[in-house]
């Protein structure tokens, strides 16, 4: 049978821990060559709405020791909407019943089959958290205890939960431009993690004193500067313009997610992809090699040492998501779920064929 | 509602002329730049059978005249047997019931939802003819009236459906290797078309006063020869190395169906994957340079002209599929499926999601 999941299903099975755990085995297998990720594509042409494009996301991988492939596809309707001086990518939920379409489908790499088809919103957030949680783990002081969290968006629970997972934290301050958002999200959090989030109205508030700062916004401009580094701190990044090129260049260790920096961008001729065109990497720090970073992979497999004393400063910068993530997490989405009994049960004939393809 | 077909509905709705004609406004649009498609990938690993390998290959498009997009994927164990003193690329049918995994989905590019989900195989052979058609269309002499195919296997019948729809053929001879199998298809195949297809005992004897060669093989060697050229012979080719660099030369005019020249490979390190590493692309025709070639979709919107002359000798390359031939067939199976009730309807709400992917 393949299973169709929803996102209910997905994070009723899928817990941080697990996702952690999966995510470090497949990262070692990944820094030694065995397991594979094809770098993440986006197809974008017009589409009906004058002010919106259609982009077609593709990224896959393969982790041959879950026996699983992964293919993550989106298919969206953007927008980019200015709020105020800066501007934000904005999904548009243009599916009947204003929904989105993010679907990951899961493969046995030993028979080919089509395991199981599920919707990538539960899973994406988890992955990313876990990722930066990673980078927490192997980049962090291992006493840390204290985190500033810049944004109270829909990225930002699971970067603390993972946080939070790997570290004995004590305290955490929230900051964002919105009052009311970071009030809301402080109270949520407090509940989830049973540690109180409290929300301040400055970055620097929110950053003084703290061990770990984790940036999670959907920001096209810098959020972080060279003056909130103190000796000691870990800073986390999950979006290429937080963090200025003043600040990178003061951080005594930087390692990335990953060495695919840009995602294969192929368009309609003449089209402008703001993100695209206007995104400038990490403070156009164009000094820094991003290619000869260390990659979470390596972090995780011993291949690079995260830090080495408790004064250096870190950086960890989730450049770019891995289709190889959803293949991993797939795994154990689809092993919890055969178990629990969730999904709707289709025949497997459904979706495989007698013909030759 | 999302509609998952079987290659039988699709066989039922995808006739040649319909694939040929979509085809053909589809690479119009995008030679003009307006459709667009994702260079092929292939990821490739290991799997549990030592003598084969799995590969997740993926390839999108988008027609924005239809509203689709397309992603299409193999999940494939691979193995590579040796026959006599060649090898062939044998796809193993691992899934349950023996089955084959190929998958065309399909995606509204004005609200971004899934619309249909179905197997890649009726649809695949259908493409590929439907491609080397318009080649012929566009390249062969207007009067052509005689064929001869090299191959018999699971790529031929499509070749010949596709050059009669667009030349009046009165006569076909087939070669290839097997006797039974070149038997078995040509009385095949005179049912189909109703045109006497004749089987002959040799390549020679197939191609002896033809006005169009089609090769339709599955080979690493190459089969069609400089030997077998007459002025104003039309040549046409599914894979690399079917036709030789001297060949090649000495044709007057050369299109291929796109400037993709190879797949974006991502493998296991240390991994060899006999197609990419021993595929020697069209005979060694290192002097030719294939970026500069015409392509298919600038022959369909006059960009080029694919022969001045009755004496011209004239040749097409399909060199790479593309996901935007999915897309553009996958857009009529999709219209012709609805209007007949065909397929199991399911919820779109299965495929999409209310949280931000």
């Amino acid at each position: 049978m393949t299973l169709i999941l929803s996102n209910a299903d997905v994070e009723k099975v899928l817990t941080m821990e697990d996702c952690l755990s999966t995510l470090e085995d497949a990262y070692r297998e990944m820094a030694f060559g065995r397991g594979v990720s094809r770098t993440r594509s986006d197809t974008v042409t017009p589409t009906v709405r004058e002010d919106a494009l259609y982009s077609l996301k593709s990224m896959d991988g393969v982790v041959p020791s879950l026996g699983v492939g992964a293919v993550r596809i989106n298919s969206d309707i953007i927008t980019w909407p200015k709020f105020g001086n800066s501007m934000r990518r904005v999904k548009v939920p243009a599916a009947p019943n204003q929904r989105y379409t993010g679907l990951v489908l899961l493969f046995s790499s030993e028979t080919g089959e089509p395991l199981a088809i599920m919707p990538d919103g539960v899973m994406q957030r988890i992955r990313v958290g876990a990722a930066n949680g990673l980078g927490v783990k192997y980049m962090a002081r291992k006493d840390a205890s204290s985190i500033a969290i810049l944004g109270s968006g829909w990225q930002a629970g699971t970067q603390l939960t993972a946080a939070c997972a790997v570290r004995d934290i004590k305290t955490i301050r929230c900051y964002s431009p919105s009052k009311d958002n970071r009030e809301a999200f402080s109270i949520e959090m407090t509940g989830v993690l049973g540690i109180e989030v409290v929300p301040v109205d400055s970055p620097e508030s929110a950053i003084d004193g703290a061990d770990i700062v984790m940036c999670s916004t959907n920001t096209v401009d810098n959020v972080f500067f060279e003056r909130y580094i103190t000796p000691g701190i870990h800073i986390s990044s999950i979006k290429r313009p937080e963090v200025s090129s003043e600040a990178l260049r003061r951080a005594d260790r930087i390692a990335v997610h990953t060495h695919d920096t840009k995602p294969m961008l192929t368009t309609t001729a003449g089209l402008e992809v703001p993100e695209h065109s206007e995104d400038k990497g990490w403070g156009n720090a164009s000094d820094i090699d991003f290619k000869k970073l260390a990659t979470l992979p390596q972090l995780v497999a011993g291949q690079y040492i995260g830090r080495t004393s408790d004064e250096e400063v870190t950086c960890f910068l989730n450049n770019i998501g891995l289709g190889y993530q959803f293949a991993a997490a797939g795994a154990i989405v689809y092993r919890k779920a055969v178990e629990a009994g969730l999904g709707h049960d289709l025949p497997t004939d459904w979706f495989t064929e007698d013909v030759h393809p």
